[in-house]
């Protein structure tokens, strides 16, 4: 190992969005060779090879798993599509643990849960909350069976309407206070959360509730690029004080990996390799001083 | 008066901004023309002809003054630029109340204030909205002094580091609450807080509070256009379940006027005449009926 890869932070997780376009083999080796010792996994690449290929795949890359992204999804009123999702959510669960199991020891059973939008011609978003909890409630059973964390994620309400009505990490612990904390956490990812006067007292929450099951940093800067899903950066491009937010998590108690998870079409246009390595160097600047 | 302008509701105003490329004769014009009976005003095109002919066509129209919009930009450190950025809030005090002297009886004097974003070079959200705090405190005697009530505005999380550091409800009235509520209100606009888990409760608080200075109006929809600034729609055209959110605004004992303010390229680009029968028809439809 060069000193270079002897330098990445042992937490340093990169999740397969960063890598959009590489297939799971690609990742596990890019990610490997930068000295990156985590991966946070997608399902369709997963699916692309089979479930067992690539609880297989990841083993032999020597790589921890820390977390399967992403599921959830489940905000339409029930009828078969409320099924065709609570059903797709419970192969997700399967996934994650099967994953977790593969993974290097210090993996991580958790399962990413985005929410989904309003349903189809509906401006009811406080029904579309109430049917997340229940949706949850549906699913805890078999996640607690199998051992795995659902990590419901906060997304920036500039996504509550149309991809996550659970706008803050404040509603994210309400509504996972119903339910075991080892069962259901919360997903903290500074891109989503910055921006919250109360972000400081919610992360204090989460901590104190045990329910943080995933750190994911990455940055934000304006202009928003027209599609304001791929406005995410490497930390340290933006305005995110990740310094703050990082000894806010660390303060916590939390002691997992951390994951860069970037959404950004320049980034996913770039060569892999140079992504993983430029992660591993960005990451070790603006997060890994505060961890 | 036709029966159509007959039925225009007569707690709407229009907006100047959503009339953005109308000078102050035009809007004022257009505003009368279709039966609407209060507008608020831009500082803009009112400092094109100067405030004494300002208020004075003003006057003239018969219309209420609602607001005038809008000042703030408050949150650079100590220096010249605040200096300069609190002098101009003390112009814009004074423009709010000769304006509203002008206006038709029933005319509010409120400022509306949008904070601004983060300094430049700044990651430190926390210590900007402080500024806000600040910046409040040394407005706060002019304003009382004057007779202007401050309105300050939450803005949309999408826009909190280059545009308005107060993003929730829950934080303006926050920043508020050391001022009279005379002096210092809060803006409630249905884009920039429907999303707000904790919507309901903070107008509910708002009005108990006594805090609303103003209520606007208008609708969101997806996907968010280029310019993220300028996705806002009639009332009805997207999925703000307006009628909640106005019965809750109403609930609290509010009965003020109702602004519509929409920035929409489109729009902005259609007649102004059209833009104003088409507002106070929108409106109507989707607004009068929980008022």
């Amino acid at each position: 190992m060069t000193s270079s890869l002897a330098a990445v932070d042992a937490r340093l997780s990169i999740n397969q969005g960063t890598l959009k376009h590489a297939d799971l083999a690609t990742a596990l080796q890019v990610t490997a060779d930068a000295g990156i010792r985590s991966i946070g996994l997608w399902r369709e690449p997963v699916q692309e090879v089979g479930l067992a290929t690539a609880a297989s795949m990841l083993a032999d890359s020597g790589l921890r798993f820390s977390t399967h992204c992403r599921s959830g999804f489940f905000t339409m009123p029930e009828g078969p599509a409320r099924r065709a999702s609570i059903a797709d959510n419970l192969r997700a669960i399967d996934e994650a643990a099967t994953l977790a199991a593969a993974g290097a020891p210090g993996s991580s059973a958790v399962l990413v849960l985005v929410a989904g939008g309003l349903p189809e011609g509906s401006r009811d978003l406080v029904g579309a909350r109430e049917l997340v909890r229940d949706a949850i409630g549906e699913l805890a059973p078999d996640a607690a069976a199998a051992g795995v964390t659902l990590a419901l994620e906060p997304l920036h309400p500039m996504y509550a309407t149309d991809r996550c009505v659970v706008s803050t990490l404040g509603q994210a612990l309400d509504i996972a206070a119903d339910f075991d904390p080892s069962v259901v956490g919360v997903t903290v990812d500074t891109f989503h959360v910055f921006w919250d006067p109360d972000v400081y007292d919610s992360i204090e929450r989460a901590g104190r509730e045990a329910r943080i099951a995933t750190y994911q940093v990455c940055d934000w800067k304006t202009p928003l690029p027209a599609d304001v899903l791929l406005g995410r950066h490497y930390p340290g491009d933006g305005v995110i004080d990740l310094a703050r937010l990082t000894r806010a998590v660390v303060d916590t108690g939390y002691t997992g990996d951390v994951e860069v998870e970037i959404f950004n079409a320049d980034i996913w246009s770039a060569a892999p390799a140079e992504v993983a390595r430029r992660t591993a160097e960005t990451f070790a600047a603006s997060v890994s001083p505060h961890l």
